[in-house]
């Protein structure tokens, strides 16, 4: 195929976008140090986010996103970004989270390249990117730091916390580790616990990427950075986030044409090869190598069972009013069958649950994609959702 | 985890078993020279074999079995070589394929590295092995270069010809080219065609092992193989292999013991890694690199429609009298949607058809695994088959 240059996809590498704005961590307890789960800290913190909607007085009309792995804070177009967000059609005035009525705040995650902390950051302490110096990350790390920034902003209150994929992971946690401040929670295509299969698929793009020899131990050049095994692990993630009915019925067996042909052995032939190769250089160009290796192994840490000995008693913290569990059938890496384990746990312990299987082709990444089947059911969640501040 | 050396696992490498044997092929009309599908053209062919049971007086009781990728022709246990083959439970006396009664021959692949001419074989024009001056190798070749082999051998007549995954599909081919050869068929977990998760799967594995830097353009050092590249390839396959439901059962979260961790970062840490990582460096240890991209890319070309325009036109030039085609619900790789395309095609153009789905939980290994469920249906099909050459 033609050569995908850097310039064609991103004139200027810029990770962050440009209507993203960040808030400073005083750490916990205003020492300046964040600590870890699994006994790291991080010292002078930042979380970079995008807010849409007015705040009201009484500061109870919020509504945090939490976003999967490779989504940036920037959920949605405004004045200052008109550029589509990740879920443009979800939020804005009028639509299904409703910026008329909520102030939406999105979260870029603790560990992320997106402007929030993470690997590739400045150590205050080396005045170099932090490499494999970076303390591991946690999924109840990356809620406890979006919980932080949001108490900087003054909210102590949210209305929702939605998530989905790693975000819905967050949002569980969120729910978990701040019980009292959640009201609703909205879970999608998410997961209480990392099972073996999904494991397995995470760990193996983490050892593609760590045995690109530019990867050099973690501790890689900014402008020598390890692509080739993003690329590649990038293509695996991508075939574990759709579903193989979708890419039968768009490529079947088509091939290239014959003129975009490389003369590498056993390059690209067929369409899907193609595909594959352009979005997973998107994502490659643009990714930090160790954001990826960072939060992959947080999502394999997750486990609810840590916060109560079973999983249902993990799940039996969250205490929020009303809670939406949405599965999709088409998914292979978070299946629907954790997706039953999560609203079955939260029935369990007598929460209030709306369980949706959503018809979808598009696999884990429906969630993005299937617009028709997504709105209705966060619109008719949301619209009947009252919640005032205690 | 503990380090595995070579020589826990391979004594001496050693690639060829030692009760198979090896038949020169002549070449097409004598020539010396091998056609080949797409183009080019391979001098004096070496096929591997093994065979059980006695050949009857009219040669006409043989059972032809083709392999899968990674398999040799070491499919049962002999005098000559008491150690299982990867067909033990299914092969041998008083079994389903019962060598009382048949003359059971199974042959290694072409473009293989267990005996028969693959990449890593000498080239006879240069005296050093092919590397990618090896031919591009079809199915289709693999089912011909078989085929001759056994007209080598006398046989012309086959009371059936049985394979899975890799091998059911060149039984599709075999049975397509040389229809009045053929008597009965069984095709296991195949494809009449490649789809395109597929050929995504494949296709990630061979990008992999081409970026191994000792891959070397595909002129690699026989001290010197891309076995990183081989492992994480086997990986990716091996995930495609098994179920996910089948890890859940076995592994679960369980971490591996504290003294076998190693430091690496992002090293192995859950039980499924280690299994995987295992499993995978036994085949990274063995399998010759070059051999796995030639036949996984044979894979992704097989499509039954060329020969007749359509997957059914192609299908109806198979004549076997009875047929018999076996899915498993859990494979991922080769869907059991493709199996019921196989069994509708053979059906429409007039085959006597026995479509089987087993309920297996091993994805599309099941075959190599579930003895109980795989033993009763090709012993019940074999029994009610009788055929006698013309």
């Amino acid at each position: 195929m033609t050569a995908i240059t850097d310039k064609d996809l991103y004139p200027e590498k810029n990770r962050v976008p440009p209507a993203t704005q960040t808030i400073d961590l005083p750490g916990d307890y205003g020492t300046g140090d964040l600590v870890l789960r699994r006994g790291g800290k991080l010292r002078d913190v930042v979380v970079a986010y995008e807010s849409w909607g007015d705040l009201n007085d009484n500061h109870d009309n919020v509504i945090l996103i939490l976003t999967g792995l490779s989504a940036s804070a920037h959920a949605c177009s405004s004045e200052a970004d008109p550029t589509p967000g990740w879920w443009e059609y979800m939020i804005g005035s009028g639509k299904a989270i409703d910026t008329d009525r909520f102030h939406v705040i999105c979260v870029n995650a603790l560990g992320g390249c997106f402007g929030t902390t993470g690997p590739s950051s400045i150590n205050p302490e080396t005045n170099k990117p932090y490499g494999l110096d970076f303390p591991e990350v946690t999924i109840e790390d990356i809620a406890k730091a979006a919980h932080h920034a949001l108490v900087e902003m003054g909210i102590e209150h949210l209305h929702a916390v939605i998530g989905a994929s790693m975000g819905g992971m967050t949002a569980l946690a969120y729910a978990l580790q701040y019980p009292e401040e959640v009201c609703h929670l909205v879970s999608i295509s998410a997961a209480a616990r990392a099972l073996p299969f999904t494991i397995a698929m995470r760990s193996l793009q983490r050892e593609i990427v760590r045995n690109d020899p530019k990867w050099q131990g973690g501790y890689y050049d900014t402008n020598q950075e390890p692509k080739q095994g993003m690329l590649m692990a990038r293509k695996l993630g991508l075939m574990s986030y759709r579903a193989a009915d979708e890419w039968h019925q768009r490529f079947d067996r088509a091939r290239i044409a014959t003129d975009k042909k490389s003369d590498e052995p056993f390059g690209v032939e067929f369409e899907i090869e193609s595909y594959l190769d352009y979005n997973a250089h998107k994502f490659s160009e643009l990714f930090d190598a160790n954001s990826y290796l960072y939060l992959s192994r947080a999502m394999d840490l997750f486990d609810a069972a840590d916060h109560g000995g079973t999983v249902n008693a993990g799940l039996s913290k969250i205490l929020a009013l009303k809670t939406l569990v949405i599965g999709v059938p088409t998914d292979i890496l978070f299946p629907v069958e954790q997706q039953r384990d999560i609203a079955e746990g939260l029935r369990k312990s007598g929460r209030h649950v709306e369980y949706k299987e959503l018809d979808s082709i598009y696999g884990h990444d429906s969630f993005l994609i299937d617009k028709d089947r997504f709105v209705p059911v966060i619109r008719e969640f949301l619209d009947n959702t009252e919640c005032q501040a205690p």
